[in-house]
C-alpha cells in the first residue's frame, strides 16, 4: 500500500476513529486503526465491538492495500509530523514507513485480515438532525444517566420518535432529564436505548453547526450515525425502557420564576460546605417574593436570599444540591420556572413550550439519610 | 474582629498565601490561613514551616482581631462569593461569618494563638531583581533539579552572587543548567541553595513584569523574597554545593549552529518511539552541513535530517532525548550553538555572551544500559 494525504486531514481522521479504540483489550488487533486503501478511497476504521467508527480521509492512493497500525503510536506519530504531505507505505511484511518532509518513521503493522470491520447494515429512512441539535440534546440530558450499571436500562438514553417528534430521556432514579425536539423532516417512529459511552463519543466527534446534518438510522440491534465522511455504528441496549409518561403529572401548587444565574451561583456556593457523599440537602424556603436557600453541615452553615416571582402556596423543600446544579448548568434560558406540589413530590424545571423538562426528587430535610 | 475588603483583593491574597499551606500535616493549625487585623493592616499568613508567606490585603478594619480559618474551605468560599465587598466578622468563640451581598457563610475558626508566624529576620542589603527576570531564571533552570532526594544538595538551586554577577545553577547528575545575570544594582556577595519547592511557589505568585521589582535577602538560615505587599520566607538547604567551575571546560572539537525549533520538533517526534525509562538514546550524527538524528526501539525506528552550520570535526554522539528537550524548551533564542569534544564528553548548549549554559552528558549508544 502507498498513500499520500495532508497531515491535517490525517490527524482529523485519526482523532475521529480513535474514539472507538478500546483502552484495554485482550485482542491486540482491536488496538489498531485499520487503513483500508483497497478500493478507491482511504478509509480509517476502529472498532471496540460496542462502537465502530469509519471515516474517509482525502488523499491519493498510489498503490492499493490494507494495513492495521497500533492506534496509540500511529496517532502520536501523525500528530507530531510537520504540517505537510504525509506518505504511508507498507511492504509485504507489514513494515510501514511514514514519511513527511525529512522525517521518516518505520513501524511494524499488522495484516488487516483479523480486523473487525463495522457491520454492514441496511439503511432505511433516516432521522435527520442538525449536528448542533444532536450535540445539544445529548449534552442537556446525558448527566442524568446512571453512573453505575445496577440497572442496565439506566446506563443509556431513550431516543424515541413518534409523529416526527423526538424525545430524549435520561434518568438515574433520583432525577429525570427530557428534551423534546420537533423534527423538520419526516422520520420513522423509533424507540431505542443508546449506551452513554456512544453518546459521549458522538458529542466529541460531531463538531458541525446548525447547517451540518447528521443522518441517524435505527435497526433492531444497532444505531448508526452518518455525518460528513464518517459513520458511527453502536450497539443498542436491549430491553423495555421505563414508562415515563406517568411521572409527568402536571399538578402543582407552587410556581416560581427565578433568575437561573443567581440560583446556580447560590447553590454552587452552598456546595462548598458539603463533602461528596454527605447527603446534606439544600433547603429552599419560598415565601412571598423571596426564596431563601440554606445549608448546614459540620463544616459550617450558609444562607442566601434570592428575589423570585411566586404563584401559589409557600413551600419549604430540600434537594440534593448536585442534582439541581447539574440541570441548571445545561439550561440556556436566563429565567426558569420551577413547579412544585409539596415537600415530598418531585420538582419540575421546565420551559413553556416543553422543549426541556428536568425532574428532581426532593430530599427529606428533617432526616436526609432516609432518602 | 470585623473587616471589609473587595472580593478580588481577598481572592488574590488567599491565592498567594495558600501556596504555603501544607497538603498534609499533623498540626491542624498549619492548615489554616491566619487573618491578622490586630494592627493597622489586614495581613494573611500561611506557614508550613519550610515556607512562610505573608501578604497584606487592602481593606478596612472595623474591629481589630485575629482569626485562623481552614485554608481550603476559606479559599473555596471566598472564590465563589459575588464580585463585591466582603465582610468577615468573628465573635469571642471564633465563630466567623463571611458575608457578601445576600450570601452569608458561618464557619468556625481557631484562635490564632498557636499559629506560627513567619520568622522576623533582620534585613541587610537587598538583591534587587525584576520579577520577570526572577521568573525567567527559575523557569530556565529548575527542570534540572533532581526529582529524588538521594543527594540533598541536588534538591535545590544554587543562587550565587559575586561582584554583582548572579549565577543560578541546577544539576541532577546527568545535566547542569546555568543562568548568568548581570545585576543592575549593587548587591552583597551570597552563596545559598534554595529548595525546589520554594522556587516553584515563587514562580507561581510573582506575576509582575520587567518594571516590578523583588527584593531578596539572604541570612544564614533563610532566604526572603519581598515584592508588592508580600513576603516569602524559606529555609535554605545547608551544606556545600558542587564545584561547577571544573565542569565548564571551554574545549571543543565540534561547534554546530542549529535552528532550535527544528531541533526540538525532531527530538520531540523521536520520543514517541521511547517509553519512559527505556533509556533509548537519540543518536546525533553531524557531518558537513547536515545533522542526522535517529532513534530505534522495539516500537520502530525514526530518522530525520536537519540543516546545520558545522565548524570542526564530524561527530556521532548519543543523548537521552528528554535531557536535550528539557533544555531546548526553555531557551528563547531562535538559533543555538552546540559545543562538543567527543562522544564521551558532555555537550554544551550556550549563547555567545554566556547568559545560559546547558550541559548534557552523552549516552553510550552502543550500550546505553551501561550509562
Amino acid at each position: 500500500m502507498k498513500i499520500t494525504c495532508q497531515k491535517a486531514d490525517l490527524v482529523k481522521g485519526v482523532n475521529i476513529v480513535s474514539k472507538a479504540v478500546p483502552t484495554r483489550t485482550t485482542m491486540a488487533i482491536l488496538e489498531c486503526i485499520l487503513i483500508d486503501a483497497s478500493s478507491g478511497e482511504i478509509k480509517l476504521t476502529a472498532n471496540d465491538m460496542e462502537i465502530g467508527i469509519e471515516t474517509i480521509v482525502n488523499g491519493n492512493i498510489l498503490e492499493r492495500g490494507i494495513i492495521a497500525l497500533d492506534a496509540k503510536k500511529f496517532s502520536e506519530i501523525v500528530r507530531k509530523l510537520p504540517e505537510n504531505e504525509v506518505t504511508i507505505e507498507t511492504d509485504s511484511s507489514f513494515k510501514t514507513s511514514i514519511t513527511c518532509e525529512k522525517a521518516k518513521f518505520d513501524i511494524v503493522g499488522k495484516s488487516g485480515e483479523d480486523f473487525s470491520y463495522i457491520p454492514v447494515i441496511p439503511r432505511n429512512q433516516p432521522i435527520v438532525l442538525s449536528q448542533l441539535t444532536l450535540r445539544d440534546i445529548i449534552r442537556q440530558t446525558i448527566f442524568s444517566v446512571a453512573d453505575n450499571d445496577n440497572n442496565k436500562m439506566m446506563t443509556g438514553e431513550l431516543i424515541e420518535i413518534k409523529d416526527n417528534k423526538l424525545k430524549v430521556v435520561a434518568l438515574d432514579g433520583h432525577r429525570v432529564s427530557i428534551r423534546n425536539v420537533e423534527l423538520k423532516n419526516d422520520a420513522p417512529d423509533v424507540k431505542v436505548v443508546v449506551p452513554k459511552k456512544t453518546l459521549n463519543e458522538i458529542v466529541k466527534i460531531i463538531d458541525g453547526g446548525i447547517d451540518d446534518e447528521v443522518n441517524i438510522f435505527v435497526t433492531d440491534n444497532h444505531i448508526i450515525f452518518e455525518f460528513d465522511q464518517t459513520t458511527v455504528v453502536s450497539r443498542i441496549i436491549e430491553g423495555e425502557y421505563f414508562k415515563i409518561e406517568q411521572m409527568l403529572s402536571a399538578d402543582y401548587e407552587t410556581k416560581i420564576k427565578i433568575n437561573k444565574r443567581e440560583f446556580f451561583d447560590c447553590i454552587d456556593r452552598a456546595t462548598i460546605l458539603v463533602n461528596e457523599g454527605d447527603k446534606k440537602p439544600i433547603i429552599v424556603n419560598a415565601t412571598n417574593n423571596t426564596m431563601s436557600l440554606s445549608i448546614s453541615s459540620f463544616i459550617g452553615s450558609m444562607n442566601e436570599d434570592i428575589d423570585i416571582v411566586k404563584e401559589g402556596k409557600d413551600i419549604m423543600i430540600g434537594f440534593n444540591p448536585k442534582f439541581v446544579i447539574d440541570a441548571l448548568k445545561v439550561i440556556d434560558d436566563e429565567e426558569i420556572n420551577l413547579y412544585m406540589l409539596n415537600a415530598k413530590s418531585p420538582c419540575f424545571i421546565k420551559d413553556d413550550n416543553g422543549s426541556f423538562i428536568y425532574i428532581v426528587l426532593p430530599v427529606n430535610f428533617n432526616n436526609p439519610g432516609a432518602n
